[in-house]
């Protein structure tokens, strides 16, 4: 981030903050908000991939490195963030924590280790990230929608119903959820938007090649998995929602998922 | 509707019902629907009222008797909305049924008449609206997002929690999220878009000075009351969402409103 | 009812009222609660039917005739248990209302007729026993468990979750599930039990020579299917529990149940 | 436990394992167990507490020392039961992990190292005793009701709704019932019965002067709390159910309680 890049910044401009660094859901909110004249922070524990390197392209787009598990790591980033962009108006959580570890695994074979370790950067994570959203957001002036910031909690459809196997991500989604819950009680009357959207589908993002991938190499993309693009799009609409008619929990679905 | 009105209809243009006709949320959605470049339809027992003989001024709106109680009825207004605008692409079901006779009464008190009557104009409405509705749209081509139509329920809070002292609108607003769910799972795989919306709030609407009213004179409009301008926005949002990622529920509350 | 009966009765024996009269819950319940030393009124649209001729013979049961849909009929059912046993302080309603027209039928082809049928015939029935019930036990004096009365609701898993191709049925259902809620959060603080108690399961019950049967013909009763002698053992607790701690909730599943 | 101690021990009797030794729930759930003829073993991490070291007293009821947050106390508890009392058959997990530092406290001042503590108390000691269970639990021989074992997880209010000031709360609570949840899901057609059972309500336990009491000193019990012995009895029924009609979740709540 130049000095240059510093002077920019229109005082009324929104300021996006993304944890989490993945080629779906994360890149879809980096270029769309970008696009639409936010300054935008993504934060990974390993800036360097490629991924985010390819996104700090899209003007507007800054990448930060953070492990999102550590108290004084989320401290720091968004410490980081005010410095350079301003105070977030928008954050958006975006890790599940999901490994292949504890992943369709019975609870009788599960690592106890692993599980703790969903949890923590899945729901932990989340809770240092909403709390620093919070204390900077309360102290913004709300916009013409009335609005002091948006926090949005990407979730899983195991927040909703606790799948065979998958005992601690169940845990760690559900986790998730009712902290999502538990601040949109707290802080919506004072001015946050709060929201938690369950993705009940696979994410099948667009390459630059026009087709399709998963984050599983050899799945094949196909109507049963949701598009990150849109799923960006649902979350720049909550984030313009006026206070009057605030949405808390979007589920988002493919239309031909079984639910 | 004149003759050169069905000249003018676009091929490619939505046609939209909306069954109710309030200066709530129905007069907002055919406003904004019809701004949006939409054939609206909008339908009430009583069609002459003020209301709509006003709304009916907008350009694109058209008014029709329907009580949407009798299967009859219902048959019929769908038929003349598809001959005098094309089939339907997005119906609103926008009847809550509430009377005063059964709310805030306690079980005892409720008259069964009146509780059947709601259960009926509610509820059963909804399955007569949601019925024609459908099977117009499985007929349609999908658009441009993959959506052959969209119908949405417009729900209570009592769709989410049964309040003491009125048993009988917990009934038919469970009753209309019961039939909302089932729709969705039955016929999202084919193209149609549904979607469930409990209003967590009273409505305030703007009158034309600029103030805001509610249905009950002298109930002053606040920060607890939800525009209904903002809850047709949240409507057509949900009818263009791309059918990777539909949102099936979808609460509306005010930022102060207790949950 | 002999007048020997009458007298019979002790003054703090427990009345109990089960409205629906077949084989499965409604035969497990009757039999159960007479040998606890209840007296039994089992009420059915047609009384006369082979199964409830039988359930007479059990000692403490009796049988009438009741049309649980009509407002007239239900009350002169409560009025003629009052003048035969006494005041009931146990109420079952478990009627679901499903008929072969609407069941598994797109909702593109279900009879409004027939869904408006479902709706009375299990809702509205709820309704009407549910308030004759509340207005009796709201009489009696509090047991030692500190219950004035228990009202149990039988439903079904599409109270839980609106299943495709099953429309009228979910709406009835949630309807029964949301009349439920109100008359807990209204009732239970005044001394009356309120339960909703569905069961995710087809109800397989024993027969005289010791098989099972399911109320379809040539459907083989398995592990899959409910014990209806089970499902009145925990009615029968939930009478029982103090109201220190009343559940209102209770999903009964067999452990095969897929969910 | 003395070498007679475990002579004495029927091969068909229950084996109870109560964690958490607070003086409401588990000693209810310690006394009413071993009057029912059960062997039962009782932890907590301090077990020579006084109200421990009273419990002991009756026969039957056994202390051991576990700090339920570590996987390998937890692997140990459960192999010294197994050695002294045989393989467990009913185990209630009941360690809520609230503490004042972050209970009734805002998202913005309460400290991540208590959060990330509360989450390991109350959420990761449910996967480690869930875990331990289930593992032994899958090698017993199903007894009457066709059950192989139980497993109870006690809950809070919080985890069906996340209430304001208790983020850390409501994720520990949610996320206990996810795995609940998850593991009902997957072990119930194995035989193993999973319930998890919110308590809506403070709980206030009777002391040995007939008097009640309840955590914090000063709170005056009242009809709004619930009476720990019934919460025992509720227990004991769902460990008694035949897996025909298992139910998964039970919220007990007293009677005046707002919800």
């Amino acid at each position: 981030m130049t000095q240059s890049d510093r002077r920019d910044r229109q005082p009324s401009q929104d300021v996006a903050v993304i944890v989490g660094g993945g080629p779906g859901i994360s890149s879809s909110c980096a270029r769309l908000f970008a696009r639409s004249g936010m300054r935008v922070a993504i934060a990974a524990r390993n800036p360097d991939k490629p991924v985010l390197q390819n996104l700090e392209k899209t003007p507007g787009v800054h990448r930060y490195a953070c492990d999102a598990s550590q108290p004084a790591a989320v401290e720091s980033l968004f410490q980081n963030v005010v410095r350079d962009l301003g105070p977030p108006t928008l954050v958006v959580h975006n890790i599940d924590g999901r490994v292949p570890e504890i992943f369709r695994k019975a609870i009788t074979e599960a690592d106890p280790v692993v599980a703790l370790a969903t949890l923590r950067n899945s729901a932990f994570s989340a809770f240092l990230v909403g709390q620093q959203a919070a204390r900077l957001m309360l102290e913004n002036t709300p916009n013409a929608n009335g609005t002091k910031g948006t926090i949005i909690f990407t979730n899983a459809s195991a927040a909703l119903k606790g799948f065979p196997l998958s005992g601690a991500f169940a845990m760690a989604c559900h986790a998730k959820a009712g902290l999502a819950q538990s601040m949109a009680r707290e802080l919506m009357p004072q001015g946050i938007h709060i929201a938690n959207v369950p993705i009940d589908a696979a994410i099948g993002w667009k390459q630059e090649d026009g087709t399709r991938a998963h984050r599983l190499a050899g799945v094949a993309v196909d109507d049963n998995m949701a598009d990150p693009d849109c799923i960006a799009e649902a979350y720049l609409q909550l984030h313009r929602q006026h206070r009057s008619t605030w949405a808390f929990e979007v589920v988002l679905r493919p239309w031909v998922e079984k639910w």
